[in-house]
């Protein structure tokens, strides 16, 4: 029944659906913490989840942490979680620039620390990140750039060092057809709540390299794309058919669990609105969430 | 005849078609110079086109000049020009706040030194330019700003200082719906020749605010809009039929040049390429420009 899709989940429906699944796939910003807040009671069910014997992975398309910020991140909400659930887009970048593409050049990086560790772990050679200053004027620039013959990616990510300097080198790499262009993510912004400030996500920064490269071609790691589940694939086994993938994003989370072959629930403590599962339910259904709830919370509220 | 448009102009014909032109309009990046060096030949042109009577007119997206420094700049290429024949984007731009929109809040401006001269010009209010350092990460970052309640207006043009900060308070200014955003130019890149060097231009930069803000409403100052004509007509009488515009963009000059009613002339010392005329040819044969010419040196050289 396509009309019993995207509707909040009820009372009597939540165990027959928990007992259907043994692995659960979470984003985390949006929805089990915003920023440094735990989103209340979404840090009992994932530990209530896990008591329950059910199988958990964390997929995130934040770029920004590497798996061992991440364990910090958990250990301080007093999340159980353990380096191989864990799934952010700086260690799946990284695996898919080794394993995927078998690429051994070296990389412009456009991200952050936690990428540039995760880059590190699988050797994969970089230029570094951090503030790269822009000194004088637009002219005195042109003729100070010095390029690296070497570089035949630009992986970007969400660097909050972005700047003029860093733009005009990475557009200057992509100028080059050979070199390849690979995307953590695009989201538009991150979640925040409760502020009147609009964080830009890594698809606003990546928008200028989209523009002045004048290219179509970029290899997405994140979410929507499966990227991230084919690396989980590497390690372990997985049934989609009892797999649920609980987000905050329609566009990434949930047609992400689609596209796997996952149940997916809809949380709206983060980014999309019920308006947006409205607009949907005419628009295309077929990317409708199978249930929404007002936050993780709800899942286990209801014995 | 469509057919003859978009074609090289031929030495017999620049002569008719010089005594049917009182007034040129040339766009100068890609036209007059490539950064700082002449284009050869093209100085002469514009010299050679004053000294028969001609009417001139600079008409320039870059946002990054004042009325003051493009003086500086002519006088050091050996070129006549005056004040009042000089319309960049930054001097628009400021017209169009005050004359066309009478706007009397306060601009958050993410542009150039010279941006804010002309601003000063005419009484607007604005937040300045320069540096806006990103301190600490972005947790801290998200606390540490504060938004000026009184900025009514985002002003986007060229800002070689960019970062991530101005980015962040740009995009939560427009989450307010009331808030204008205003572009001066979407040049995706500064003309730049003989390097390897890409500078992603002002609609580069201005991809990141339409992607993170999420609005699609923005008033566009720069070609191929007519503001710049506009402008020009609040101060001059102009017969367009007897009027020239000759540039190196299609996109914007070309565009801009057949939305006045001018003629046009597209030289193929900047940005377009001779391909680039032959896919229009196919494509979109209205917009063609009426000839081309290798370089603006090309106009006078057949005698």
């Amino acid at each position: 029944m396509t009309d019993s899709k995207g509707r909040l989940m009820q009372g009597e429906q939540t165990d027959e659906f928990l007992s259907g699944i043994d692995t659960f796939f979470f984003d985390c910003d949006g929805v089990i913490w915003l920023g440094n807040e735990a989103i209340a009671g979404a840090v009992e069910t994932v530990n209530k989840l896990r008591a329950k014997g059910k199988r958990i992975f964390f997929v995130s398309n934040n770029s920004s942490k590497s798996v061992a910020s991440y364990m910090k991140k958990f250990q301080r909400f007093g999340i159980e979680a353990y380096p191989d659930e864990i799934y952010g887009t700086a260690k799946v970048t990284a695996w898919y620039i080794k394993n995927k593409l078998n690429f051994t050049g070296k990389v412009y990086l456009l991200g952050s620390e936690s990428m540039a560790e995760e880059f590190d772990a699988l050797d994969i050679s970089h230029t570094g990140t951090g503030p790269d200053p822009f000194h004088g004027n637009l002219d005195t620039c042109i003729g100070s750039v010095s390029l690296d013959d070497d570089i035949g990616a630009v992986v970007q990510g969400l660097d909050i060092h972005v700047n003029y300097m860093k733009m005009i080198k990475a557009t200057s790499y992509l100028a080059k057809e050979s070199c390849l262009l690979i995307v953590t993510n695009e989201d538009d912004r991150l979640p925040v709540r409760g502020s009147n400030i609009v964080i830009p996500g890594t698809g606003s920064i990546g928008a200028i390299l989209r523009v002045a490269s004048r290219r179509q071609d970029r290899i997405l790691i994140g979410k929507p794309n499966r990227n991230i589940y084919d690396c989980i694939l590497s390690k372990h086994s997985i049934n989609p058919e009892s797999s649920c993938m609980i987000g905050d994003r329609i566009d990434t989370d949930i047609a992400f669990g689609i596209k796997c072959g996952f149940k997916t629930i809809l949380v709206y403590s983060g980014v999309s609105t019920a308006d947006e599962v409205e607009a949907l339910r005419k628009k295309s259904p077929e990317m409708l969430p199978d249930y929404c709830l007002p936050t993780l919370a709800d899942l286990m509220r209801i014995p």
